[in-house]
């Protein structure tokens, strides 16, 4: 069995740990030859979860996507939403071809408003059938530590859930399937702008008793939003949706959740954004979300707090006020 | 309007604060002589919140219950559960007959099993149409800053409800009514099972990840349990079940998860109630659950976690196995 792994970050580091206690061959492709030399050399990714040992008999690193791909059974992409394209850009459907494709990305695709697997469908005529994605409630970090966690796999086949679970479970993750790969994918973009809120409030001065009630009332907005763009029967408190939002809105590492944090104490996005070295995923979550739903009529407090926020320049006291009083 | 305030704790001293808003005449009593010629003198609780002034104006303290009771309107119990028994030994069903009944207790009374408000009922002929509950998420010391909080008042008759979230409204709390008042008050008693289990798995190692799939599995616990003994129509992902949950379970001043943490890293009960000068509600509560739920076959995997190392003295490792297996 051989698999490809895209994307040098720590979830793409924590995965390729994961799947190393399995008896799986693993390419793992990033973009920076200098990291693909020093991994070959020292055996750990030198930016990320670096006391993660990467054993030379089990994983092979590639700078050449192409390469990486030729024999893989299966695909696993591990790269920020927003740069998934320039990531795949020297790889066409003929590559995909056949392979299993695997996302572990949250989040969309900012210049056109997709879940990445509608996107690869569009792009690389992968089919929803060959298609699966991971989620959490996982923290790569917690992965490197070996500390006990549960990944959930979805996808419209449960056969091919079912076999990727079976791969990615070890002495460490537990693993589970479920059918609903839009609901599961949407709700991992929310909650990034949970979090993103909860960053907001928090800065302005909220406490426990206010995020609680706020991520009570984002699961109220996740299951109106859900229900509406993917409806099905689904139990929002499986651990792949609530446990999701949980570890991320109670997470002091969020990067998210720092953003916010720092949008709430008067920084301006820009200077949020210079400050962190990078723009937090939840923030083109939320102008994902927003423009989507602005077809359809459903009440979206938390969501249209960060968006006024965010996009509108609006008045943190007067949102902050306005959210407030939606929320019960 | 008179209110008649019972209990001397921070959650007593809290709902003090929040009626002090309202034009509402308060008599506050509590066991404590010396505690009462301290608020007389000085204004505030000397053991809880003690930066909440106590308005002279606004608030008549008492050491004689049925003093306090007379003319009142309404009644608030806010003293643990184990207590309520001890604290209205001093007056009967006369003393309380015409009047409305609030509980602010969270936790069963651990000689009969039973909810405060059923207890009530048998106890002092309280009709539960004059009764109801203010339930979370509410930590005091939130209410003491005014930060912004939310209260739900639950009775199965929603005049009442409607009528006491009226009175506890204030600048800095917002109240919602429900008329599951059985299903907030099993949900509020499960929370600090949830919180006290949460602590021992801590202790035991368990990290964010895994809490997060506790959580989540909890909130299906909760159902399971709440649907079972108090069947009807509800939304879990409401604030006064998920929103009490979080601020319980997530909270790093919970007496619950404090205890839970210490039995987690090898205290025996009786250690860890000595270090703690006392036994958090949650351990009541994990043997009333246990037990109510005998005779039914409901599948409680973090309730038969926590009694089963609390009362059965079992190995801390295996049940910690057992849960992770059963979790998902």
């Amino acid at each position: 069995m051989k698999i490809t792994v895209i994307g040098g970050g720590s979830w793409a580091t924590a995965i390729v740990k994961i799947l190393s206690e399995s008896n799986v061959q693993i390419k793992w492709w990033m973009r920076c030859a200098a990291d693909v030399e020093h991994i070959k050399k020292h055996h750990h990714n030198p930016h990320y979860l670096s006391s993660v040992e990467v054993h030379p008999s089990k994983v092979k690193p590639y700078t050449n996507l192409k390469e990486s791909l030729r024999g893989s059974d299966w695909v696993i992409l591990a790269v920020p939403a927003a740069f998934v394209a320039d990531a795949l850009k020297s790889v066409s459907a003929v590559n995909l071809a056949d392979k299993k494709i695997i996302s572990a990305i949250k989040g969309m695709i900012p210049s056109t408003n997709q879940l990445v697997t509608d996107w690869l469908a569009d792009n690389y005529e992968v089919s929803h059938h060959n298609m699966g994605i991971i989620a959490g409630p996982c923290h790569a970090e917690e992965v490197a530590l070996e500390k006990q966690s549960y990944l959930t796999i979805a996808s419209p086949n449960i056969e091919l859930a079912t076999e990727f679970a079976e791969i990615m479970r070890c002495r460490f993750v537990k693993t589970s399937v479920l059918g609903d790969i839009y609901g599961v994918e949407y709700a991992a973009v929310m909650k990034n702008i949970v979090a993103l809120a909860c960053g907001i409030t928090h800065g302005l001065g909220g406490g426990d008793n206010f995020q609680a009630v706020m991520v009570a009332n984002a699961m109220q907005e996740i299951k109106r939003v859900v229900d509406t763009i993917a409806p099905m029967e689904r139990d929002l408190s499986a651990s792949a949706y609530l446990g999701d939002l949980l570890v991320t809105a109670y997470s002091q590492f969020s990067r998210n959740r720092t953003f916010g944090n720092m949008i709430g104490r008067g920084y301006s996005v820009k200077a949020a954004q210079l400050e962190m070295n990078m723009i937090a995923e939840g923030y083109y979550a939320v102008k994902c979300i927003f423009e989507m739903m602005e077809k359809y009529t459903v009440d979206m407090p938390i969501t249209d707090f960060a968006y006024q926020i965010l996009y509108k320049n609006a008045s943190l006291k007067k949102q902050f006020s306005i959210l407030q009083d939606k929320l019960k």
